[in-house]
C-alpha cells in the first residue's frame, strides 16, 4: 500500500515534506513524493537517502486560487490525484494549499454517492479521548442535508479510528431541542431520523473539550472559527504558563522539576500530534495538513493515512452514507 | 448612583447574591436588593448587615420560559427593571435566567435609537488585554445590519471601559475579503462604509485571544459557539495541567514552588473575573452573568456596572450608534 506526498506542499516544502516522508518511510510507510524530480533528488540526496518519486513539473502556490488546479495538470497536487485516481496509491496527503487540494480532490476524484459535499474533518483533544467535528471549514454555507451526511462520515471515521459506538452531537447554543439557529433548529429531526439512537441530541462549545459526544456536526463556517479559536487559546495559556514560570527563582526552580509533565499536557494538545485532516466525502483517502506543519507533523499525517486506510475508511465512509434511515 | 441586584437570580440565589452584594458594598456600590423581603432579610441578618430592598414576592425560576416575564410583573427581575426605566437605579445586575432578562429589559426599557436587536457583549482574555466580542449568544440569526450595530455598540463599551482607539473585526475563516459565509460576505462592505477607519477586516478565531482588535462581531449562534468553547478549553486545561503536576513526587514538588504563579495564569482566564455581560443595545445599563456565578463574580459584576456607568456607557452607546456612516 503506497501513499502519496505531495512533496512541493506547504510552507517549507520540500525540505520538510521530504524529510518528513523519510521519518515516515522508517516507520514503515511506503510513500511516493510527488513534484519536481530534481529539486526532490537534491533534498533526497542531502540526507543520503532515497524515495520514490512521481515527477510533477508544476505545483500551485500557497497565494493562488483554489480554481488554478483546473488549468494546472502537471501540479504535483492533480498529479497525486491521478495516481489515487488510477488506484496506484492508496491515499494522498498535502501540507499544501487547502483550497487547491479540495479542488483538486473534488474535481478528479469525484464525490461518494450520496454525498452533497465533502467536509473537513477536524480532532480536538478531549477529556475523554479525541472529539471528530466537521465541517472543519469547507463549506461556509450548509444546508440541513449536508450536516446529517457530515454525521454519516463522521460516525464512520470514528469507529475507523477505533472508537467503539461513537455518537454525533449537533452544536448548538443549547442543549435542548430547540435551541439553536435556523440551521440547527431544521438538522435537528433529520439527524434524529436518520442517525436514530446514534444522535445525541445538541451539543455546546464547552462539550467539544468535555467529549460528550466522539462526533460533532456544524457548518464549516463555525467549525472553522471553533477550530482557530482552539489553537489560539491553547497558544496563549501556554505563552502565559511559561511567562508565569520565569517570573521568580522559586517558580523556575519548579518549573524546572515539573518541566517534563508540563510538557506533557502541551503534546496532547499539540496540532502537530494530528498531523493532517481527512477530506471526507470524495471517493479517496485525501488528508489535508496544515502549510505550517514541520517534519514531525509530515509524519504523523503519513502514518495516520495508512492506518485509516488499513482501517478501511473509505468503505465505511460509503457503507454510513448508505445506511442512513431516510 | 444606586445599582439594582436581581437577589433571587442565580442558582445559589439569595445566599451567594447577598453575600456579593456585601462585598460590593464594602467597597463603595450602592446596591439595591430586589427580591423577596424577608428572604433577603433573613439572608442579611445571618451576615449582621443590612442593605436597601425593594420588595419583589415573585421570581422567575432557571427553568422557565423567557416570555414568562410577561405575565409575571411582580417578578423580581422585572421589578428591578422598573426601578431603571423610572431612573430610581442607574443600572440592573443579575445572574439570572439569560433569556428572561433580555425580555424584561426590551419589555420594560425598549431598544436604543438605531438598534434592531439588543446584543450580549462577553469578554476574552488575550495577549493584549481583552477582547469583547458580540453577540455572545443573544441573536442565534442575524442581518448585516445587526452586526454593523453590534460593531458600533462594542465599539462604545470598549472606549467606556478605557480602551483608545479599539477597532472592530468581523469574525470569519480567512482574513482576505471575500472569504467566509453569506453573512460576513454581506455585512463586510456594511461595516467598511459604517465604521471607516476603524473597521480592521475580516479575524479569525486565533485572533480573540491573540487580541488582533479589541472588538470582534459574529452572530450570537457563533459567538456563543466560541464563549463556550474557550470556558471549556481553559478549564479541561487547567484539570490536565492539575493532574500531571501530580503524576510524580518531583513534579509535585514542582509544581508546589510553581503554584503562586500557576493561579496568576488561572485567574486571568477565569470567567469570575469578569463578573458579568452587558446587555447592549437597550435603553438601560443593564448585567447578566452566569447562573453559576460565586460571590466574587457577583461582586464583580456589580462593580463593572458601576465603573461602566461612571464612564458613560449608555451616552456612548447612543452617539457611537448615531455617528454611523451611512
Amino acid at each position: 500500500m503506497r501513499i502519496a506526498l505531495d512533496a512541493m506542499g506547504g510552507d517549507r516544502a520540500p525540505q520538510v515534506t521530504v524529510l518528513g516522508a523519510l521519518l515516515a518511510a522508517r516507520e514503515g510507510v511506503e510513500v511516493v513524493l510527488v513534484g519536481e524530480e530534481s529539486a526532490l533528488k537534491a533534498e533526497l540526496a542531502r540526507h543520503g537517502a532515497d524515495l520514490p518519486i512521481v515527477h510533477a513539473p508544476d505545483h500551485i502556490p500557497m497565494e493562488a486560487h483554489a480554481t488554478e488546479v483546473r488549468r494546472r495538470p502537471q501540479s504535483s497536487i492533480v498529479v497525486a490525484m491521478g495516481l489515487l485516481k488510477a488506484q496506484e496509491v492508496a491515499a494522498v496527503v498535502s501540507m499544501g494549499h487547502t483550497g487547491a487540494t479540495m479542488a483538486a480532490a473534488l474535481f478528479t476524484l469525484g464525490r461518494v454517492r450520496g454525498v452533497e459535499r465533502p467536509a473537513l474533518l477536524v480532532e480536538f483533544p478531549s477529556q475523554k479521548g479525541r472529539t471528530f467535528l466537521l465541517d472543519g471549514g469547507a463549506n461556509a454555507d450548509c444546508r440541513p442535508s449536508f450536516l446529517v451526511q457530515f454525521a454519516a462520515m463522521g460516525l464512520a471515521y470514528a469507529e475507523a479510528s477505533g472508537v467503539a459506538g461513537p455518537r454525533v452531537g449537533l452544536l448548538s447554543i443549547g442543549e435542548e431541542e430547540g435551541k439553536g439557529n435556523a440551521l440547527v433548529l431544521e438538522t435537528y429531526p433529520l439527524l434524529r431520523q436518520a442517525l436514530r439512537e446514534r444522535f445525541f441530541g445538541n451539543v455546546e462549545g464547552r462539550d467539544i473539550f468535555l467529549g460528550t459526544t466522539e462526533v460533532v456536526v456544524t457548518d464549516g463556517f463555525t467549525g472553522n472559527v471553533a477550530l482557530k479559536l482552539a489553537e489560539g487559546e491553547a497558544k496563549v495559556l501556554f505563552s502565559w504558563i511559561k511567562e508565569a514560570l520565569t517570573s521568580s527563582p522559586l517558580a523556575r526552580l519548579g518549573a524546572l522539576l515539573a518541566r517534563g509533565a508540563l510538557r506533557r499536557v502541551k503534546d496532547r494538545v499539540d496540532p502537530a500530534q494530528y498531523g493532517a485532516m481527512p477530506l471526507l466525502g470524495v471517493e479517496g483517502a485525501v488528508f489535508i495538513g496544515h502549510g505550517s506543519a514541520d517534519e514531525v507533523a509530515v509524519k504523523h499525517a503519513l502514518l495516520r493515512a495508512k492506518a485509516l486506510v488499513e482501517a478501511g475508511l473509505m468503505e465505511r465512509v460509503r457503507d454510513s452514507l448508505a445506511s442512513l434511515h431516510v
